[in-house]
């Protein structure tokens, strides 16, 4: 039987990726042998695919943790055993502009966690499949970042001026500086939800983000320089659960 | 210029209707004279065009409230000076199957418009908006109902059972339970967002939404049927904003 | 057998108009014929009466939601069916002055509606009713304004100065700043939970507001001019209802 | 100049006494000599006078924190010094009924009091007044009880069933429970805003109460026992204040 | 059977005195006749004696409320009736430089005791308890206030300043501010537990404090002042304890 | 200069462990060569020495988040790079008798850490620290668990029954249900708190624990067994720091 929302069925692999865009699973499939398209209902895109002969499906998420909430849990009763998310990510911290953050945990203050546990549950990825990414990372050149990200709702509320937020006299720049008092390393809209149910489910979950954008888009990467950001993630996720598949870790 | 995620510009119209499914924004297209594609760019999908003459555009939500917000905010930056959020709605009263549930205010559980103004502020919708619909389902022959839905940010923690609902003894009934004794007609995910925004943008706003599911899907259209009820939704909401536009009512 | 503090039983009418002060009523009661005395207990006063033949009673809530709530109850418990609260306002918005508010929904500021119901619940107006009372303002060459009014607990903590609120350097416009970036258009200390018990009861309610002074005593009607506005306010209150009466309007 | 609600002024003497009724306040100034009328405005009913030399203002505060709230700023205004509420009270410990409570401090579960400070600061009366009142009653050959009052907004939601509470399916004696776990001697509506309010002010102030009826109206004192009890309250309040004032006592 | 923590018995007295200071029991024990050590299990230290006859236990809560609760719960297990903390505290009001406080109730500002009961519920003193104990400090020539104290969790987050609290921006002087204009006279870590506890369990308790130092460590007592000041501190509990046991109060 | 509490200085070593007993420090001082008693002021009692010439502090927390927060603020400013919490835990799960919890992340439901930052901040361990103690776990032939412990303030109020909470009709097995439902591995009152301030402080902090009691007291460690397994859990603090010292390992 198809799951409601994203078509999905056991024939969904137990390493399931994340985008949180439906169509950069397309170029996500590219990476993937025997790519076979499940479905694209509502802002979820499914392929299974093998990589070197681990099964892998990627799916997405859409924007904000309600929809993540629903294509977590389509997945999990379809079978999926660890789950990654990917993504860029607007970052704090100047210094990590290309660089990847690999949180080991992030703040909750999105909403859709809250139905499942209480605030103060944390929402924490699983440490040995962080240990896979960051030894993946490094054997590609490049810094990774263990430290803290934070998952909201409000896009244009707290994280990017719009017309609404300026006719309000909201302050955007608080959100920063806020979160900045708290060592924040990134801000997103899924993170906490995914890895506060990934718990709940006992499924292997971590975050594997690369900083493209600095706060409020201060700067950013651009042009063939985003283009190899883009496609290096796409490799160090795949190869860091290539990793974890033939290490055969078993979670703690 | 583009907005970030919509990729609409000032070419958008004063009308616009937003569908939580990206597809059905196809459909809807199919209604309007002269529709021209703005763009299909993450979960949102958006269409200019004319009906009878009105100059609307039809985009689309994705689900969940964070995602929605992103929607009303760019439509508004692009000029938007009328919401209405179509849809098909779950229901708790039995007796509504079938028919319409425009409502006159949401009750707010979910966590997005949380990051814009205090809990205690209602999302209520644009009673002329609300009349001009009202009269356009009576001359289609249907009924309507115009009390309060309830929006919710957990669809298989609060509305659905899932497998991790039922690992975690989780009793989604509860909610049904809850909301009935407060008299709640409708759950949905996003239409407490989408009227709060509206508000605070000083923004027509209204949900139309067709009652095709029961609590815990205990009943449903199927078929033909559906088939039917959607296209009636689609004309109904384009004949209610083309009355609206008529009589240019101006917001009192 | 009379209820508990207003002395009142099953001869009150469906139609109830609400005045926040008892002594008010009576200047009300002389509007209606055949007014009959029910009671003045505590600081509940209420009058039997008719108006064009449709039987109406006029009584008080005193200051406040608690009180405000138990003469809801008690004239649900008796069988009122539609309730008006009038009275004056203190608005936000300068050009209100000595025009109506009949707010679409009110903030949920006070107390004693989250000991019924969540915060997140709107407290919403009867659209039916207020389009019976726009239409019956309009009539009377007046202007009217269906926003948000916001109820509140604290009359000296938060909307107006007082000995003890300067000695504590409590910052009444503070309030009044926070409340105008949400666009409310006047505060008052009932209509919140009027409205909400209302939804709960099915009974239709709406609120009649007359702007007679405006944010922290800046400006105000006086003399001759307020006399006439308090009693086109009871002029509009009981001709509103009387529209409704005879349109028979059936609640949707 | 007169107060805006109260109508009060400098004349107001610096012992004053609420009664949440505004009609028993024409009985409590029987006991004044040289009783004057200040006001009847609003529900607040405003008598100056002496005992036994003791200059003494008797008023009233409605039902409901927030009138109660406007009676003690208008009050203080005014130079009040000394703060006693008096009132019958339903009490959840029935060895207690036709004694008297004079609660130590009240638990704060209205929301008025919230409005001024955060809800762990204490309502707590003053000991020497309380001290008085204790002897006074103990002269008058009845019980007394210094335990903890619970303040409430909700009168039909909490403490009393009603025709909704009834339809929704509320449980009041859930109240009861609960608030009996706590040890709590008596259930008002206006206390613990008295009390913490007259902290915030330096107002010396306490409440005497004298419990007419039991939880859920199961018991309560009728007819000539009843108008005793409420002579003999109405005695105990002038008398213990009388003794406050006779020992100069200053407050620590 | 020895209790979990405390090793204590049914050799308890019914008059418990608390020290913070595990250490400062051994000084408080001088003062006992026929001191018998109980235990010193963790951060609790416990000795048995006489006072003038009066048989008292002594013991410590160690530092914060948690620990506070566990002495307590464990001394009321062991038949414990009255409990008295004593201690030294930081003062917001200069002039109570080496005077007494011994508050008539504490602002709930630690989480321990929201595990008992709500925020609202009063953390207040014994009437009876606290007006022997001024007494005692008056015959010993010196002054006490029975104000308002506040208890909080976070000490070098809250009350004082720290290499953290320095990088992290966070502003001490904010919590005396804000406390100030509350009326707050001393702050500490246990006391709002201890109160509310002791009315849950039916104990009278107080706290007597004696002030050795203002906010922020701007001014303290030293050398033989404080020395003196402690030895009259044991000197006042004891004595005060003696006056209640004398008197043979009941609990009102 | 000597910190405030601890009585402690710049002699601190970059690594500390902190015992929840001040006693158990002795023990675990024994461990180390060069021991130097630092100072026993309040429930801190600290040594400073060496293990295998890397220099080691050894102090206490005391009982509860309040003391353990300022155990780690003095600590902190006295130079403290690394923090690692033994202690034997109360496990929810009964295959884990025996066995170390080598938690993730806490679940913050003390107070404590609420006074440095909002209640969604995740209360995360070191993965690189953890990784050298789940290796020194197993090398010693031993389980360990990453799971997720839960951090509380009441212990007699929400996990150990006491003569107050029969008194109240307190359920504590249902803390309990509560917690397993979440999959929470074991209980303590100082974790969530310690690894929050770390995250703050940039310092690398874990919680090394061995279960030798399941929930509510049902089974246990006794005797020898239990000598042996808080030998044990000595050692493989020590040596899981050693391991981290060699490795110089650097903090992402």
């Amino acid at each position: 039987m198809k799951s409601l929302y994203l078509k999905a069925d056991e024939s969904i692999a137990p390493y399931v990726i994340f985008s949180g865009d439906p169509w950069r699973v397309e170029v996500l499939a590219k990476y993937l042998e025997n790519a076979e398209h499940v479905a694209f209902s509502r802002e979820f895109n499914t392929y299974n695919g093998e990589y070197r002969g681990m099964p892998v499906t990627v799916t997405s998420t859409g924007i904000g943790a309600p929809s993540a909430a629903i294509a977590m849990e389509e997945m999990y009763a379809c079978g999926m055993k660890v789950a990654v998310r990917m993504g860029t990510v607007m970052s704090l911290k100047d210094e990590l502009l290309g660089q990847f953050i690999i949180p080991s945990a992030a703040m909750r203050e999105e909403g859709t966690s809250k139905t499942y546990v209480p605030e103060g549950y944390p929402a924490v990825a699983d440490i040995g499949l962080i240990d896979c990414m960051n030894r993946t990372v490094a054997e590609h050149g490049k810094g990774y970042y263990n430290g803290i990200n934070c998952t909201m709702d409000g896009f244009y509320s707290q994280m990017k001026e719009s017309r609404l937020s300026k006719e309000r006299g909201v302050e955007i720049p608080d959100t920063f500086a806020r979160l900045k008092r708290l060592g924040i390393a990134g801000i997103d809209m899924e993170s906490s939800c995914i890895l506060t149910l990934a718990s709940l489910m006992g499924v292997r979950a971590c975050i594997v983000t690369l900083v493209t954008v600095l706060e409020n888009l201060k700067d950013e990467l651009r042009g063939q320089e985003r283009t190899d950001a883009e496609d290096l993630l796409c490799r160090v996720v795949l190869e860091g659960l290539y990793k974890l598949h033939q290490e055969g870790a078993q979670k703690a």
